[in-house]
């Protein structure tokens, strides 16, 4: 047997659609006002400030903030570039909700639903928890806890990011299994003993532009979270 | 309106009757090795040992240890009161786990899922996240996510505790309220800002023995947690 007890889980990207919804999201708030955007550019825009943002934190220079403060300064960091530099605040702070709105991709919930009979399930994600929270609502994800980026008080990929949520569920590292879409995460997990699967999403910055192969040797490589559960899960090899 | 967005819970008592559990489990794992032990007064010896081994953490003499961590050691230090000084490591893990099986009030279950269509629910107990996942699932708590102890790395009613649960939840204090059978805890939450409500449970540590009433002003005083959700759902005053 694999021996693996709890499963964590990259959530932008990995199981939501951040981009689509994103656009979806900020054109529905922004039409209301008689603004036009492109929503797609927009999602874009906003996502590119995401890695810089964390770096802040990681590099010690700036105390832990969690992500929707991160999204909120990199929103007024964008808006210029979609002619909006004079938005409104509560305009700002209602688009910055637009994280806490995001559709999974369509195999994700039955997924887990199957994962969930044999693991433990969290998100380990940089996304804070009650973003978190909202995306679970929103998506019956059904969750054991919230670890990651708030429970570590740091960002991934830093090592106390999965090892507190190892800790957290009282697991060895290789009792553990990350999930994730991105190489990079799956890459700084297995560097801590962490089990690791990647998921095929290979159109999450548009078609095509995702990655479609995993670009590190992981233990499962699947196009889907009910594929994972076929691969994982005793009572359905049964 | 109160204006209140989530619930915390205290958990050990308020929601889970710990003691006939122990008694029940400690028992059931004894009695196939041949042992034979006063159950409830088993139980009651270790709860005694439970809030001066937080004090170490609290005052820092001791780094955060999560919970499990201090039910070991502290069942270590009843069980010659019991005659069993030389009970071997695996049955003293396996007796630990005795708290991860308590079994909640019988208002309870049915009392968070009416609070649930109207608030974020969340545990803040000084019990650990695996810990607080296992009642979860064994009871049916729909939680939005695990706060507490944990989370703060540090002991109730320490108020890090408290602040850093609602920060999760991106709750100004008297956005949320705690509920808890125990006035002290509710007094905490209270010096915070925090709205409170008193749960009774009158019987948490035998017949009896437990506070009936409040001692201290709250918001809400009631008997059940289903009485609570009457309270205070929109939906149930309709």
């Amino acid at each position: 047997m694999h021996g693996i007890k709890a499963l964590f889980f990259d959530v932008f990207g990995t199981l939501v659609d951040w981009r689509t919804s994103i656009a979806r999201e900020t054109q529905g708030l922004l039409a209301p006002r008689g603004i036009t955007i492109d929503g797609l550019a927009f999602a874009d825009a906003w996502r590119a400030q995401y890695q810089p943002s964390m770096d802040a934190v990681r590099s010690g220079r700036l105390p832990f903030s969690k992500l929707d403060v991160l999204h909120r300064r990199n929103l007024d960091a964008i808006l210029p570039q979609f002619g909006l530099a004079d938005l409104d605040l509560a305009t700002r702070d209602a688009l910055n909700l637009a994280w806490h709105r995001l559709d999974a991709w369509p195999d994700v919930a039955s997924g887990l639903a199957r994962l969930r009979a044999d693991f433990r399930l969290a998100p380990c994600s940089n996304g804070n928890v009650s973003l978190m929270a909202d995306l679970a609502r929103r998506n019956a994800f059904p969750w054991d806890a919230i670890v990651g980026a708030e429970f570590a008080r740091d960002y991934k990929p830093k090592p106390v990011v999965y090892l507190s949520a190892a800790e957290a569920f009282d697991c060895a590292a290789g009792e553990a299994m990350m999930v994730a879409a991105h190489t990079s995460d799956l890459v700084a997990a297995a560097a801590l003993g962490l089990r690791t699967a990647f998921v095929a999403r290979p159109d999450e910055f548009g078609g095509g532009r995702g990655e479609a192969r995993a670009g590190t040797p992981v233990d499962f490589e699947v196009s889907s979270i009910g594929e994972l559960a076929e691969r994982l899960c005793v009572r359905q090899q049964r």
